[in-house]
């Protein structure tokens, strides 16, 4: 029953907030806190603004939904389930945080239809936000005519302070403000509670200024618990203002309703407690058995689901239309969402050989980004300052700025962790479109966070990691990576890769695009690690060789060889020269390329032991890195050539001779492995 | 020669920009641009503010000066060399970027005597500053007297665009705004390029407005080119204001004097170019051959020898009244920056044993930080906002805000990577303090760009990194570690352990503290890794055994053992079951706890081998992660039970059964190890 005074809007927010304690009471697990205080607002936007087909979470022009506050999902979990879903039952909302449920303890796409990005990490969803909506800006820009607008949708989210202490929010908001993408609404949830207590301990700075400095509008909702129609306002005043990002700053209490711990740390990550629950139900009016949600309530929740059919059916008019005007437009827009890769898309991949000049991988890679972007429309990416170290400037196109959104090339400015972030949105706006981005490798230190999200979350983000090794010289330790492969190889889901030459290169991408980009399963995620030095193209690599992970170079003319070399990236040659001369003394010397590990692991049992044979013991591997790890492919009677700590600042040259990668060394390592 | 209408100022300035000039062009390699932009604001502070002691750069209450923009390091060499330090001398200079030279391509506080800190990695160093400042701050509240300053000094940094787009800038900004480091002064060379060209393209911000929300003083100077004297008012103004950190931007032209290529991205990272040297040589009116620096601005400059000596001296004086006045805290004081722990400091650590009830390591540790701190009184840290999840406060103390510097519980809020950076300024202030910081295991990705710079600078900071594995249920994968233990070994230098039990948890303590802390030797940064989850205390532990790396636990009376088990961590208590119920089958079983690799490759081989003799090849590691980088101690007949992929949100017990780490499990897996 609901309290004769209570509004139907109240008993619906009420509602919200029942569904997220009692879940977190029965799984006595779980943030109550944020649902509590962000319903309302999360009530007016899904109830009055957003443009959503619950039976239909794919439906291409939707308005976009982040919760950056990953930790409150059960607001999103119960705004999924009340507004008609079908992922999120009222079943899946009573095992919230169980084993293999739908409701798992932070939001994630790959587990729950309607969520669109994996958030909990804090930071990471308005940053996924900002790429959301620059993939709506930029395919807008692309695909839209004066009469037919077929991209046309908002991207919102919710955050909250934690979102804003974190700087890699501070790196995305800067740029999106920088770029001016109107489309993108956050609302901050100010409840100046985070989990160590009142933010006034640590957190004092003005937000609202910040963003401002940011270049963004800020509007400010003084009473974000039961001033409904400010918080609409707020946010019809946002989408009126087109040109810049707006932060609307909505003053809450955290656990709203509670009367003991509402507005306190207490309410923040853990359940309430029977008494509590007895006392807030009391507080708000609630008769409601847990979990039960008044049907008229629930019927007006409901109405989305009418709605979203008449957008969806709306869309499909317009775009119907613009089929009819613009069949070319539309038949390409139809491949970017279907997933499909265009057809021929890699013929122009170079593919190098000996004859050919040596030349650096990272400029391979200029060449191979340079040679498919023409016809791979969807290639969108850039570098976080280092444009012309990573050579991954797209010369068939301009600079993605406000002023030209259909540009695609993003200049991120120095700022990795949101140019991450940022990429993984763009790939799970899911429109087909392939970021990539670019920094020193080393620099994936700062970018991790969100690296391991497009793991997790099945993006398709390519990574274009240059200079990588202490081969890249004078700049020194700081910037030489040297952990920094064997660091991501241990990630899961995502491959790592270190081509040889201009073959492995291009077959580098061929790999990469693929898995960024599969019609028939889940997206993944590459790293792809190129040299500053030159090194010379090799007669026996192969872009085919790549896909497979590792394969042989240079063999010796049987499956019984004396030595097995493993080499990956710029030591290959290394490890060919050597075998040279170790073959020259009446050796059976096999080279074997390794430029993924990942997919090595894949092939069938037959396969790898084809390249490394058991019986064959005696190898050694050769890798500008940390040996960690390499025990796996060499075995207990192998050793490795690798870096002993960190680098140095010196000529890359005489960095690797000091270090031990020459000839002379890597062939009196192998006759001390052959014994 | 002296161009006439050129003022000894103009002299010295141009003397700074020459020997950058000069340097990188005879390496053909580094950043000229900078030092040639920034050299005016650099001449000011250090010949009209700064007090530091060239021929004594280790004493204490020296100015800290910080080049976050380290890629313009000849800025720094210049200045080092020019005001008389011996650790920079012309034939370094000319060595610059060279192996194994004083020099290198970015500085690095352990190669070159005067350079605090390591930089290059943009952000790092504003947030080192930050650290530094904190570190004086507190130093001040805790010793000075009203009759007596012995801890008074400024800490002054010189950062760029690049590192005001990093987040992790943005964050450590934020905080010292909070904490309201009136003696932090920043000057931002305001010069408008990066090495992608104009800063239009990515970053049109308003930075001096966001420092003012983050709670800072700003002031511009408008020309910091040539009024020398607008940047000498700046920085008085900057010390007046003595309750907020204050941000000078000084708006300079990169490659200042360059006729074609001064304001161009062109002069950011590589040599001018003969042709444009001359020009330039021409366009500042400068005669002399490379590295020639006129007789009289030497003169000038080496006026600091003097004025530091007296600097030192006028402070000598104090401490010497100090002691007679303040005998137990000169003390103190002496033996703080001597680098020697207190007698006794561990005494307190406990050392539970089977009897003691289950306890989770997160809590062991929460035991022992409160167990040492009153006897330690140079710990001093926090959480990044997990508090009362990794379980760090000192009780002893309360928080250091801007009213209470000498207290040493720091609320980092959310800000993992600032936190970091703040704690290797802290350390290497060099004044005896061991920094401290938390949060979950999962975010060290977030903050592992400054984790990396703990190991390379050789800082002594304890990273209390806690919810070490997917037993920590709930949260789901996006918090649960699998990976992460693997990760963190990979970085050199850095102690990652992960305890067993209580008595382990001490003896982790025992290990971070002396690491940190070294009197004879540089320090040495660890990461602890506590479980969330109780785990029994087991008889065969020992603190001991921590420090070794690796010890038998449980063994079966022979050195010739059927099975070697190897835990870590949560693991090794399991490992102690299953080893229990595989010698009830008749097998020789030993268990070996593995809590640090690191120290165990340190120790003797004869040590390694009584610990996993090489004959006793039948091994299994059970580590709830990655089995990555196993394959070391296992070796090719072993076997490892590890995580397959990411985790899972579930209850942590359910989680870890389904994932194998069950004493079923691992007796099944040692028995096929067995064959």
């Amino acid at each position: 029953m609901v309290v004769a005074s209570q509004s139907l809007e109240q008993v619906c927010i009420n509602a919200i907030r029942f569904l997220a304690i009692d879940a977190v009471q029965k799984a006595k697990s779980g943030h109550p806190g944020l649902p509590m205080g962000a319903a309302p607002m999360a009530f007016v936007l899904w109830d009055r603004f957003m443009r959503f087909n619950p039976k239909n979470p794919q439906w291409f022009n939707r308005d976009r939904f982040v919760l950056s506050a990953g930790h409150g999902c059960m607001l999103q979990y119960a705004m999924l389930h009340l507004t008609g879903y079908d992922s999120v039952t009222l079943d899946d909302i009573k095992q919230f945080r169980q084993w293999e449920s739908k409701t798992p303890g932070h939001p994630e796409n790959f587990m729950t239809a309607g969520v669109e990005v994996t958030t909990g990490p804090l930071g990471q969803g308005i940053c996924n936000a900002v790429g959301l909506a620059a993939a709506e800006a930029h395919l807008a820009a692309k695909f839209n005519k004066p009469d037919a607008k077929i991209v046309d949708h908002y991207t919102y989210v919710i955050l909250g302070d934690g979102c804003n202490m974190e700087g890699v929010s501070g790196e995305a908001c800067s740029l999106a403000g920088h770029w001016g993408l109107g489309k993108l609404i956050a609302l901050y949830d100010d409840n100046h509670i985070s989990i160590d207590g009142d933010t006034a301990i640590s957190f004092t700075e003005d937000v609202s200024k910040r963003f401002e400095a940011y270049g963004w509008h800020t509007i400010h909702v003084e009473n974000g618990n039961t001033d409904l129609d400010a918080i609409a306002a707020a946010i019809e005043e946002a989408k009126s203002v087109t040109d810049k990002p707006t932060m609307i700053k909505v003053t809450t209490t955290i656990g709203y309703g509670s009367p003991n711990k509402a507005g306190t740390a207490g309410v923040h990550g853990a359940a309430l407690g029977d008494d509590e629950v007895a006392l807030t139900r009391k507080e708000l009016g609630w008769e409601h058995e847990p979990f039960d949600v008044p049907a008229d309530a629930l019927a007006h929740f409901r109405k989305a689901v009418e709605r979203g059919a008449s957008y969806q059916a709306e869309w499909e008019e317009t775009f119907a239309q613009y089929k009819t005007k613009y069949a070319t437009e539309a038949a390409e827009f139809e491949r970017f969402i279907s997933g499909a890769l265009p057809e021929g898309w890699d013929a122009a991949l170079p593919m190098p050989g000996p004859e050919d000049s040596s030349m650096a991988t990272r400029k391979h890679s200029q060449t191979a980004l340079n040679a498919i972007a023409p016809s791979l429309p969807e290639l969108i990416g850039g570098s976080a300052d280092l444009t012309h170290s990573n050579l991954t400037e797209l010369k068939c196109s301009g600079d993605f700025q406000k002023t030209d959104y259909n540009n695609r090339n993003l200049r991120f400015g120095v700022r990795e962790h949101g140019m991450a972030a940022i990429c993984n949105g763009i790939s799970l706006h899911n429109s087909g479109l392939i970021p990539y981005c670019a920094t020193f490798l080393v620099f994936a230190d700062y970018m991790r966070g969100a690296m391991r999200l497009s793991a997790l979350a099945e993006a398709g983000v390519i990574y274009v990691l240059t200079h990588d090794s202490i081969a890249l010289g004078e700049d020194g330790p700081t910037h030489q990576p040297v952990e920094t492969i064997a660091s991501l190889r241990v990630i899961p889901n995502l491959l790592v890769i270190r081509p040889a030459d201009g073959k492995e290169s291009s077959g580098a991408y061929q790999v990469a695009v693929t898995n960024a980009k599969r019609a028939d399963g889940p997206n993944r995620s590459s790293v792809l690690a190129f040299t500053r030095q030159g090194l010379p193209n090799l007669p026996g690599t192969s872009a085919e060789g790549v896909a497979k992970g590792a394969y042989i170079v240079v063999d010796c003319g049987c499956n019984e060889p004396d030595l097995i070399l493993i080499g990956t990236g710029s030591e290959v040659s290394l490890c060919v020269k050597a075998a040279e001369e170790i073959a020259a003394t009446g050796k059976k010397v096999r080279v074997v390329s390794m430029p993924c590990w990942e997919l090595f692991a894949e092939q069938s049992a037959d396969y790898q032991e084809s390249v490394l044979p058991k019986a064959a013991t005696k190898r050694l591997a050769v890798e500008a890195g940390t040996p960690f790890g390499w025990e796996r492919y060499v075995g207990s009677e192998g050793a490795v050539i690798g870096t002993p700590g960190f680098g140095a600042s010196a000529p890359g040259g005489k960095i690797m001779e000091e270090y031990g990668f020459t000839v002379e060394n890597v062939v009196a390592k192998a006759k001390e492995v052959m014994g």
